[in-house]
């Protein structure tokens, strides 16, 4: 397995600017997200504050941001990341189906709006799952929900359907649900606790007790203290100093994930200092060999 | 006397951004600095990642910064600030001619590249000026030596040589000096030191002592301490924590003068939430009265 020198999770403004950074140090890195980058950016009003690009609607500024990358030919490997592990001298991520490996990280995966469900935290790895492609297979002829954040994750409930017997599918959002599948039960009800014993059996609604053996709960971000365990967090956002330095030694944030304001100028600047951190973070361990 | 919402001292990307995101907020500001926007800026050879605006001349990046406050109807006062005094309050900054009145402050004048000369902080304010228009009254029939850092600076020496007896000017840049009078004298030499018993008495350099009854150190930017006295620093930079706070509350500071990396992007992303800072002070003010 090629080892990266900089993994950098999340292709919002903070992302972008450190993987641009990161690349005229002569790094070699990962960029993990969505090649549509980031669902906020693509979604976002017109931002008036991004100097240099006045009053851009948020596909204006997303246009210009791939541009930037194409210019430069760095590419997004699209995957999520559903953990990442430190190992002492280099981090392990998981992706969907793939790990990946790299000496130092950037997490610039944006912010998680809400709280987690009661019992989400609890149950997390024994009924929880945040990623169908990993967990699917101990489903199999079992029941599940699927909580889902965006339309993209009716994919996800469909591959769902094809291993489990019964799939309850939460939409999270406006549009209308499109796939459909004869085991699959749109439920537009709102999700209040995920119960179980040793193990999830319930998902509760306002209404009602659902009989489940798992939860899909598929945002578009994952909690930070979920994403690294043992990361200090600090109001669900990662705890970082001036220097954009977590708490984990080779392990750096950026963007909304550290903290307000949410803005995406803040963001690029903050990935701009995470990826010279890194860059100090490599040549000390060069140094040190 | 007016008194502004936010005055922010400096044209370069962190005051440009916090003036923007401060006007976005309704605040009534004060934009003090060059209608070139930063000497810096327009010198810079091309930056590649300035995430939006791939490969450009630090020339395009200024029109396109100053595109952006002219759509957003914010003008550039041109003054250079020499004091910013802290009276509990309100802010009062000295300019070179008038004084200006704000609540709060945003510092953002860059940094100051080199020490400060020999006897420079020893002798301030007793013979050692960084401000023609302020303090040439005093030297009325003296000799002064000026030391200019750009070539705009002679201007301020033609005006001393029209009101002291003799002018010695120190070119500290490349450009052949334009402007020359009878009582001017150019000096190739480097400075060294500036000594003197109770006031300045002498200018050194590597070859001579030069007598003189006053010098003025004509810079870019003033150092931070210097700026605004009793302010924290730390190694020549203003010290701030993630809010862009410093020491002195109400006086925010961002870009290259709050330290490395000496970044556009990270000065914008900074001058954003230093004005987003400033915006909740002066709101927090509003609560308490």
């Amino acid at each position: 397995m090629d080892r990266y020198d900089i993994a950098i999770i999340g292709t919002g403004p903070g992302g972008l600017e450190a993987a641009i950074t990161a690349k005229i140090r002569n790094k070699n890195i990962l960029l993990i997200g969505n090649k549509d980058l980031s669902l906020k950016v693509e979604k976002a009003h017109t931002i008036q504050n991004y100097l240099g690009i006045p009053n851009a609607p948020g596909s204006v500024l997303g246009e210009a941001f791939k541009k930037h990358l194409e210019d430069m030919a760095i590419s997004i490997t699209e995957d999520k990341i559903s953990s990442v592990y430190a190992m002492g001298k280099y981090f392990a991520l998981q992706g969907a189906e793939v790990m990946y490996e790299a000496t130092a990280v950037i997490l610039a995966t944006g912010v998680v709006l809400g709280k987690p469900y009661p019992g989400e935290e609890k149950y997390l790895g024994k009924g929880v799952s945040y990623c169908a492609t990993c967990d699917a297979p101990l489903y199999r002829g079992k029941t599940v929900a699927v909580i889902g954040y965006s339309p993209k994750e009716e994919a996800e409930a469909v591959f769902l359907s094809e291993v489990c017997e019964k799939v309850y599918y939460f939409p999270q959002y406006k549009e209308p649900v499109q796939d459909k599948k004869d085991n699959i039960k749109i439920c537009l009800d709102k999700p209040t606790e995920i119960k179980g014993e040793d193990i999830v059996n319930t998902l509760a609604t306002a209404k009602e007790d659902i009989s489940v053996d798992g939860v899909f709960i598929l945002r578009e971000s994952v909690a930070p203290s979920q994403l690294v365990p043992g990361l200090e967090t600090e109001n669900n956002h990662v705890k970082v100093n001036r220097k954009l330095e977590t708490s984990i030694p080779g392990c750096f944030a950026c963007g909304d994930i550290t903290g307000t304001p949410y803005q995406y100028i803040k963001a690029a600047g903050e990935g701009n200092v995470a990826a010279l951190s890194a860059v100090a973070y490599l040549d000390e361990l060069k140094r040190k060999l």
